[in-house]
């Protein structure tokens, strides 16, 4: 069956994809397959920012003339000239038969138009192939070109009981060796990481991913009075530090900051001396970062979540109980008073890690519209997304 | 392959034994499958205490005789005179050819000597196909048997990070109704139902099962003061009541609660008014009661941990964050105070129940040598438990 085939070819480019991560942000991780006479021909992913799209690769490793071939891309093909030129204009050249596609590309430049000039050309074009997992893929790359705000993860390590440390402070080691190698990797996937300045006053982390072959993250510190002194490690490790702060702090430290290289965003919350994390949001979007890693305590963990900027959760549990009533938890603060206000989760998985169970999940942020689409079937389906001004219709090809 | 022939009908004989589910304590569940020439031609399992073994039921369902047929049996036939004759002489007097086993009886009136008795007669014997299930299965049967407590399984509902209330004491609902339908049938399924005074004076509960054709449990409550009143529904409602108590206790209320038909264990612990849970374990057990439900409060909870009581540990996770530094928390008391000192689980699984997520876990027990192999290979093994007086090998024929 061709829907079989279409998903074990996009099931490859998806994974192809997987191997640009953290290397083409802000762009999107893009695999494509070239497929002819039932045997690829050629494979190509985006490697980093700025470099050839995946389209471009695989072309260039084909091992035959791909006249007349079906290609596999897991993002719409592109439409303008960029830091490349066009890839549809490449596709058409080339002569492919049909192209079949994951998604249509967000970013208001493509927007359909890449499938559109595909379609005009008299190819044929299949939309939506293992959308969910090919969306799932570029969460960050999404949330950034769509709310122009870094997509969010939170990451904690707490036992089964939701402690993170004992009732005497002790808490090494909760998570697993492997859990804890694993962090060091994922902070390499983020554009950011994210701490409140009580975390750098307590353990003076590095907050770097320590993981080779991996870019280390902005070191974003939510610091609204200034507390985290100069000689702080996360001032002093190479690569680029942000602090948030409020007009409250002081002049004087603002500026010795900026001198010595670090970055500032002053946006003021409603309480003195409080971030507004919102709108702190916005600023570090405009610098740049298209998703943050927040390792926060629990006091920025429980104003992040207040905030509304969280849309993932990863929580590491390690299969213990430490119980006991003045044992810290995951979040500080006051909490939800009741049930319906605490912040909920969908589209829940878990797995494991080492001894340490993951458990995954999307913040449900009440004011999104179901349109959001989280449990979308994963067959390929016939029209893309309807707020894009592209035909309907699989393999519809350009009258 | 014979082996997985082996696994096929063994599967199904379990499948058939969980149907006695919470009717055959304090005798283990067990089912029995005869098949002759590649088919099925009888099946059973055994259906309540005192009613005829799984072995009797497969033989009475027969559509053929069973001569010459392999018998596939989740526990050891027995060879004694109990409530029914051997199981092991009937099988003899069949003539069946082959017997399976999942395990060997720990009971000692079997242990091992229903199987010498079937290869003494010349059958061939095979023990240990699917013997991680079965165990499973009959865990509550084995701990009591083998320990002579019950098996005890905490059981409790809360948010991902861990809490089970929020700071206001709203606490309904943390879980999803399904969950709740759920631990109703639970409650079917062990012989007690343990709650401490506290959650007693504070919710008034039933602790019944409510579910049709469930028997329900007896209600234990551990009450050191007896400060839970007569008028309380768990004395109120038909069925058995036990109460933990100590000789702290007014005496008047003693009397009062053994004039209504109550039973009352007394075990004092070692601070005045506190029970002795591990204690109190031994006297329920020889009340017959096998298996417990503790549904207890953060105080009961962190006691039976601390006594080290609890076998397993069954975690209803709502997909939801409450937070709070004063929002209860699933264990009371002071907690541990490094993390190795925690309570460790082991062979964590997780199942989704409607949007919550269950979390289970066995409890690791670290006086427990490793013989308790508590990870060991599925596949059908050719030595029995190296304790029990029985040849080795798989299809080894009496000589």
């Amino acid at each position: 069956m061709r829907i079989d085939e279409d998903r074990k070819y996009m099931a490859r480019a998806l994974e192809l994809a997987v191997r640009g991560m953290g290397h083409t942000r802000p762009n999107p991780m893009v695999g494509a397959v070239i497929v002819k006479d039932g045997r690829v021909i050629g494979e190509g992913w985006h490697e980093q920012y700025g470099g050839p799209h995946a389209e471009v690769n695989a072309f260039n490793n084909c091992t035959e003339d791909p006249k007349g071939a079906t290609l596999y891309v897991s993002l719409e093909p592109c439409s303008h000239y960029g830091k490349t030129p066009p890839c549809a204009d490449l596709i058409i050249q080339k002569d492919i038969d049909r192209v079949v596609t994951a998604m249509v590309d967000p970013n208001p430049l493509v927007a359909g138009k890449g499938i559109r000039k595909l379609r005009d050309a008299g190819i044929f074009v299949t939309v939506g192939v293992m959308e969910k997992e090919a969306k799932e893929l570029n969460e960050v790359f999404l949330k950034y070109i769509q709310k122009h705000k870094p997509f969010v993860l939170y990451k904690a390590a707490m036992s089964l009981d939701g402690k993170t440390a004992c009732h005497t402070g002790e808490s090494k080691w909760i998570s697993s060796e492997d859990s804890r190698e694993e962090v060091h990797v994922l902070r390499g996937c983020y554009a950011g990481i994210m701490a409140g300045a009580g975390t750098i006053l307590a353990d003076n982390p590095l907050l770097t991913s320590r993981t080779e072959g991996m870019i280390d993250p902005v070191r974003i510190i939510v610091d609204g009075n200034l507390s985290v002194p100069l000689k702080a490690k996360v001032f002093q490790e190479p690569g680029k530090a942000i602090v948030l702060t409020t007009t409250s702090a002081d002049e004087t430290k603002r500026d010795a900051l900026i001198k010595n290289g670090i970055d500032v965003i002053i946006a003021d919350g409603d309480i003195k001396g409080k971030v507004d994390l919102s709108a702190a949001m916005t600023g570090l979007a405009l610098k740049g970062i298209d998703g943050i890693l927040l390792e926060g305590g629990a006091t920025l963990a429980a104003d992040a979540f207040e905030a509304g900027i969280v849309d993932k959760v990863r929580i590491y549990a390690a299969p213990i109980l430490i119980g006991g009533k003045d044992a810290p938890g995951l979040l500080g603060g006051k909490g939800a008073d009741t049930i319906p206000e605490a912040v909920r989760l969908k589209n829940i998985t878990t797995l494991m890690s080492g001894s340490d169970l993951i458990i995954e999940g999307y913040v449900d942020h009440k004011e999104e519209s179901p349109k959001e689409e989280p449990e979308k079937s994963e067959e390929a389906h016939d029209e893309p997304a309807s707020d894009l001004p592209i035909e309907k219709g699989e393999d519809e090809k350009g009258e």
